[in-house]
């Protein structure tokens, strides 16, 4: 056959071949497209990273750099996969992406684009979080006189019960298993059954477990040193 | 104030420590995690991605190599942003990133994020645009007599037109309208206004003019080299 898949051989080709399964990875990038559409929406034009005064603008810059990073981690070997500046782009380098052994279960060989996932999920957690440092400012300016005497006392213990409010607590909950089910529906033309691409009840216990305590631990050791 | 805005003056710091924009900020990193968490599970576990076996796993490598991209770029700059792994980021690089002039209307400087989110989309449509390939191979595989004679006679118009369902392409359109209804609504627990965050009638519009016609401008030219 053509250029399209001479690099690779077995399973995941011929799975590539498959109508039924194009269609669906054709319907399901839809869905990448748009959830990256929104997420651009979040910043403003932000013009300059697009300015060609210079010999190169700072977005070709970045996806030039980026897209070597990614081959490194093996992403232009998969056969789905087109960098936007293929030249020079350095060969696959860790030990795990040079070994090409038969395809596990768990296993598509898509390491960089979901190393990429991963890093969009961290990123996002990670910000999150870290906002918990600004409301803990705007929160010590409102009242210091409830925060003041729990910093000097390091009382960690009343910096925590200041800072919770179970119902709003709840609300966020809600609130993330809501969006996860709004956002996690299968959309088609016509109405069809409930099936959600990421649990909905994992993304409130995740907000409930991990993100909320989190912003709480960096919220505490924040205001610990704020009247330092 | 303590360390989490030391680093910048003026009106956007200003508006980070602004409660009503931090709860909206909030409010819409919640739509940025579960995005990336429903991104993730297009993806299987990959578990040699986190293999730590060797000197370091192919994930941590991934990221550090992404941080110090996203660095050059300033993403560390930004007060609301935290690297995984600080030590040792290279500073700002570009000449445009390294001027801090004020801000204008269409500038936050979030160029890094911008970028990164540039790249996301770009990649989306990259792929979605080069899985043609493999569905005009499974349809000259299903039927060669029909693409053949136009393959061998280099008819490009011909081959557009066997390639041309205008039925399902206003299915699509239509489809990926009602998705940007769907994904990009404001979801809160009381039901509130329409309000989207990307133009649903624009991304119909993406699709009709530029990812339709480019996939098929694809498909065409892998036609045509079919039987080189």
């Amino acid at each position: 056959m053509g250029d399209c898949c001479e690099t690779e051989q077995g399973v995941y080709v011929d799975s590539l071949l498959n109508l039924e399964w194009l269609r669906k990875s054709l319907v399901r990038e839809e869905d990448s497209i748009i959830f990256s559409l929104i997420e651009r929406s979040k910043y403003p034009i932000n013009s300059r990273l697009y300015d060609e005064s210079a010999a190169a603008s700072l977005l070709h810059l970045f996806i030039k750099e980026s897209e070597a990073v990614q081959a490194k981690t093996g992403r232009y070997t998969s056969p789905e996969e087109n960098a936007f500046f293929p030249a020079s782009l350095p060969p696959p380098q860790h030990k795990l992406v040079e070994t090409f052994g038969t395809y596990q279960g768990d296993d598509d060989r898509n390491y960089a684009a979901t190393a990429a996932s991963d890093l969009a999920c961290l990123q996002a957690l990670s910000r999150r979080i870290h906002y918990g440092k600004f409301v803990a400012e705007v929160k010590f300016r409102d009242s210091p006189q409830d925060y003041t005497p729990a910093i000097l006392a390091k009382d960690r213990e009343g910096l925590m019960k200041l800072l919770t409010f179970e119902s709003v607590e709840e609300a966020i909950k809600k609130r993330v298993e809501k969006k996860a089910m709004v956002f996690g529906q299968e959309v088609e033309l016509q109405e069809n059954g409930n099936y959600y691409k990421v649990k909905p009840e994992l993304v409130s216990q995740l907000y409930g477990e991990w993100v909320i305590p989190l912003t709480k631990f960096v919220q505490v050791e924040y205001l610990l040193r704020r009247l330092d």
